[in-house]
């Protein structure tokens, strides 16, 4: 489908180096995509040109499509920026982890039209220049969040950016999205850290853990400056879940607590019975 | 050095044919040692003996080594009954995650001379015969336990049984290995089942995770039957552990409903500093 095909996409501003923007910048160049960078780092810029990736970042360029790959709450103020300069971009999105806010602020500034928000579901809890990768969205779900006057074709290049680096686009409206990532990305980081800062209190060493521990703690060594926007900007959903998670871990500790083989063995088979029913 | 080889063990009983005890007969196997096997079930013994990397289990054999490798306070049981029956064997030990129970059971049996407490560091979530593979103890290390009265020839047949493995056995008193384990292995296994539980009250499913959240519910598949018995044995030091993991979820959950980026933006990076800091 020419559609899925970034052919209409020649020039992309990217706006943040790091292991997203980066990756990003990666795998447009790598399609023939003429990328224009710019980070807060004028290291990573230097970098990227000197692997041949990318440019300065050159308003008076007939850019198709702007990408902000910073932390989200930085992404809300370089939008408006990006407003006032890029009046020639079909498209202008993001690749923040929570979407309500920066959808809101661009309707508000008058951008909506050409705004979508964008979210792939990818990366580790490396960050930077360095940790930016070919084919890291490979396979990816990628969530889109219109605004309420996103333009089809605005929604069109958007999916098409992202079907051409092997991403997976679904539409998704903005606050439906930012409640269930508070379940499904924003909780596991913050049970990660907290499972780290309660470690760090004792003299267990990350090399002490076992294959298992090893997994639950990865995302302790993500990116603070990435997370603490993240959590701050779904705050409300975030503290439910966060609740919720407290109660659950009381109730194990009860279990524990009393002795009570029958309902710790219960509790761990409702956990086990939730891993497996996605049928991998 | 002769003595890390396992040329003097030739026949070892391997007494439960999940994961540890399946991957552990297919590698004493695979280096000439003759592997006599039992498990409650019976369809695993003929698994293994279809594969010929097993026959099944004659107390009468001359039995250089025991090792139980069941659900922990299973393993007290049996250990009753090996005590009994393998009264040749010059090394009973066996693989479980909690050791202060059966090295004090080992001791109160009378067969405190000849029992070393193991503790392999490998595995994952998955378990059974099916799970079992050559190779898992490469590498990992294993926890040796004695008792009060172990001898010399034990434990130097425990470190030759797994060091013939590939393991890099490390001997540790069974109490202080108990209140390490309580924090590097048993509190992240109860965090990924808690984080199971919270989610499985959403209509959050696994595959609606992205790789992070992936990873820190990837214990939540891991045996009930296995986790209840060790997460009971181990009931008071996993009981502190729990409550300071709540604290640190607490003292999150307050960063972000106070808006508090300062706070949060610390905690996150306190868990990274923890992270980063073993060097690899």
């Amino acid at each position: 489908m020419p559609d899925d095909h970034p052919s209409e996409i020649r020039i992309v501003a990217v706006l943040g180096l790091g292991l997203m923007g980066g990756s990003l910048a990666r795998d447009l160049h790598a399609r023939g995509v003429r990328v224009l960078a710019w980070d807060r780092d004028e290291s990573a810029v230097r970098a990227a040109m000197a692997e041949g990736i990318a440019e300065p970042v050159s308003w008076s360029e007939p850019i198709d499509a702007v990408v902000l790959a910073v932390p989200v709450l930085a992404a809300r103020n370089l939008l408006a920026a990006v407003a006032r300069q890029a009046d020639g971009a079909r498209l202008i999105t993001d690749v923040g982890s929570t979407k309500s806010s920066i959808v809101r602020a661009a309707q508000e500034m008058g951008i909506g039209a050409r705004f979508v928000g964008s979210h792939p579901l990818a990366g580790d809890h490396r960050s930077g220049w360095n940790a930016s990768r070919a084919g890291l969205f490979a396979d990816a779900a990628v969530y889109l969040t219109p605004t309420p006057s996103t333009g089809d074709e605005a929604l069109r290049l958007a999916s098409a950016l992202w079907t051409g680096v092997g991403g997976r686009p679904q539409v998704m409206d903005a606050d439906v999205h930012d409640a269930r990532l508070a379940w499904t990305s924003h909780l596991p980081q913050a049970v990660s850290t907290a499972l780290a800062l309660a470690l760090a209190q004792t003299d267990s060493r990350p090399a002490d853990l076992g294959p298992g521990g090893r997994d639950v703690t990865r995302l302790a060594g993500s990116s603070p400056e990435m997370w603490a926007d993240i959590l701050l900007d779904n705050a409300n959903a975030l503290g439910s879940a966060l609740e919720m998670l407290i109660d659950q871990l009381q109730r194990m500790r009860a279990a524990v607590a009393d002795g009570n083989h029958a309902d710790l063995h219960r509790l761990l088979s409702q956990a086990r019975v939730w891993h497996e029913g996605d049928g991998r």
